[in-house]
């Protein structure tokens, strides 16, 4: 097994990338390719052995990069040369921190989409349930349309069974309301085709959720476009923020408090990291044909570390041949691309 | 002043209703009209003298009703009766914490929107930034036009200014990045829209906010369409419940950690009480041509006097004053309705 990082991407790039790369080489036994800047990386490099190799990229995208063209040109750049590496085989999959956009557009144009698959989607893990629960989209398509949602959920569903264990995982369509009428256009259309899909006993459908059944673990699988998600994912984290402002106040308010919060400050730390959604480790990128992990752009060593060890689950686990087998199933016949032996 | 409240609607009617219209009676120097079966609520009444009277109604519109046609089949509702006392004028404002649905589509049936406003919106204050942030609409419009986020800007600007005593309110476009370009063709067209108005001096639009700049005050009005709105208020509502559920979990993991956290009990209760969605106060529809004011369904004494109090503040600031005289501001030209005099 190995794993292609793209040592270039991210705040804290290279020292972050490189450094987690070597603690996955030592912890996980999986060997390593470093691609960027090969005297940039070879400064945080030190007893990684014959594990980690480097592959010289001279580029880096950067965040002023337009996300759209990034990849094209820039094709020396580290995450080009990275997500190329994998389409030739060079490696199992890849681990980036750097711009979602780019990284998005790179693997669809280089390791390209698996075929019948329409766009693929930001799948983070949510610390929440007995395994975590897939929110699929989460930024990567704006407009969607019901037959994407349809697709987001078979493989968010193909996710959590392979890669988070959960046996016949539950998928729920975030609503306003968890009527089946609930929703705009786009969710009443999605409620349709997810009902299908489930009466076939495809996926396991449990009908509309709402905002607030995603963290109390409803379902395993929470389907919606990207707006929305994105908009999910930033009010939780903002929430968090502020309700640990509030509790930090609470701390500080006496010198009783302050005493008292002394008591708690290791297991509140170690609690306040768990909701920390900047930990919550990489972010796989489903619909592509090869596997794909966006860790984020704040990444340290151990963020590093942690989307090496997603993509290495990622990598044994059989969710991209899953999805692929399954691809007739996701499609509308109205679309004109369905092609069975029935 | 006399508050109009409907006293069958909500969980814990009529006795919470009851008991908060008393209070607001007693502290705030208002007259009450409590609308509801005589015979229920004069079990609570005790001692609340002349400035509390009773107009009967029979029927309850429960949740079971279907909102879109509850008050126009049950005339004799508590609800139904209490928005017909506020369009003849035997009121100020109705307090109601019946069903949302209902009570958005009497109030637009029965006391009717402002004229030239396409869509009443449902205006929570959440307890962010300097004096509270409003986010309009939260539920009562699944399909927006640009229009409707246009005139829901201007609401919730004249709202902020009014109510919360915020001067030149910051409006902010929720979307999935801070750049114009970002958003799907609703929030683009919008953006466009917020900016004219802007330009020209009427609502103060500083761009695109993303979920997690609403709780951190960036903006003193939050613009969306309903559905987003919708899971936007209940993600923060799930991931506060989630929060507080590993805090108690930190509390209780350890004897240590036990008597720690019986030090800090009242001041956390206190945090945890602010941070409650449920306990934010009554909800506004901005845009129906009287002060109509929603409590939450599940309002206890406290929550009902709260939103009696919002009420009072509602039916004495200028908000709908200001909203009329401005219509002509929030109109699209080519939706052919606007009559200027130039």
């Amino acid at each position: 097994m190995r794993i292609i990082v793209d040592a270039m991407g991210g705040d804290n790039a290279p020292e972050a990338p490189v450094r987690g790369a070597m603690k996955a080489a030592r912890e996980l036994g999986v060997d390593i390719t470093l691609v960027g800047r090969r005297e940039e990386i070879g400064k945080y490099l030190d007893g990684a052995g014959r594990v980690v190799t480097i592959t010289d990229a001279r580029e880096v995208i950067t965040m002023e990069d337009d996300p759209s063209t990034a990849t094209r040109r820039k094709k020396d750049s580290s995450m080009a040369v990275a997500l190329t590496m994998l389409k030739s085989g060079e490696g199992d999959a890849v681990v980036s921190a750097g711009s979602t956009g780019a990284l998005l557009t790179g693997a669809t144009l280089i390791v390209k989409r698996v075929r019948g698959i329409r766009r693929a989607a930001l799948a983070p893990v949510l610390p929440a349930g007995e395994h975590g629960v897939v929110l699929i989209d989460c930024g990567a398509n704006v407009e969607c349309t019901p037959e994407y949602l349809l697709q987001f959920a078979f493989m968010g569903s193909f996710y959590a069974k392979n890669i988070l264990g959960c046996e016949n995982p539950k998928v729920g369509l975030l609503s306003n309301g968890t009527e089946p009428t609930k929703g705009a256009e786009l969710q009443k259309e999605a409620f349709k085709l997810l009902q299908e899909a489930s009466v076939e006993g495809r996926i396991n459908f449990i009908g509309n959720i709402e905002g607030n059944d995603v963290m109390s673990g409803k379902a395993d699988v929470a389907v919606t476009d990207g707006f929305t998600g994105n908009v999910f994912l930033k009010a939780s984290e903002g929430m968090i923020k502020f309700a640990m402002g509030k509790l930090k106040g609470v701390f500080y308010k006496s010198t009783k408090n302050k005493l008292a919060a002394a008591a708690l400050k290791g297991d509140f730390m170690e609690m306040k990291d768990s909701l920390d959604v900047n930990k919550i480790g990489g972010t796989a990128l489903l619909g592509i044909s090869r596997p794909v992990i966006k860790a984020h752009g704040s990444s340290n060593e151990e963020a590093i570390f942690s989307a090496i060890r997603q993509a290495v689950a990622f990598a044994r686990a059989g969710v991209i041949d899953e999805i692929a087998k399954n691809t007739e199933y996701m499609r509308l016949p109205s679309e004109g691309a369905v092609k069975t032996e029935e």
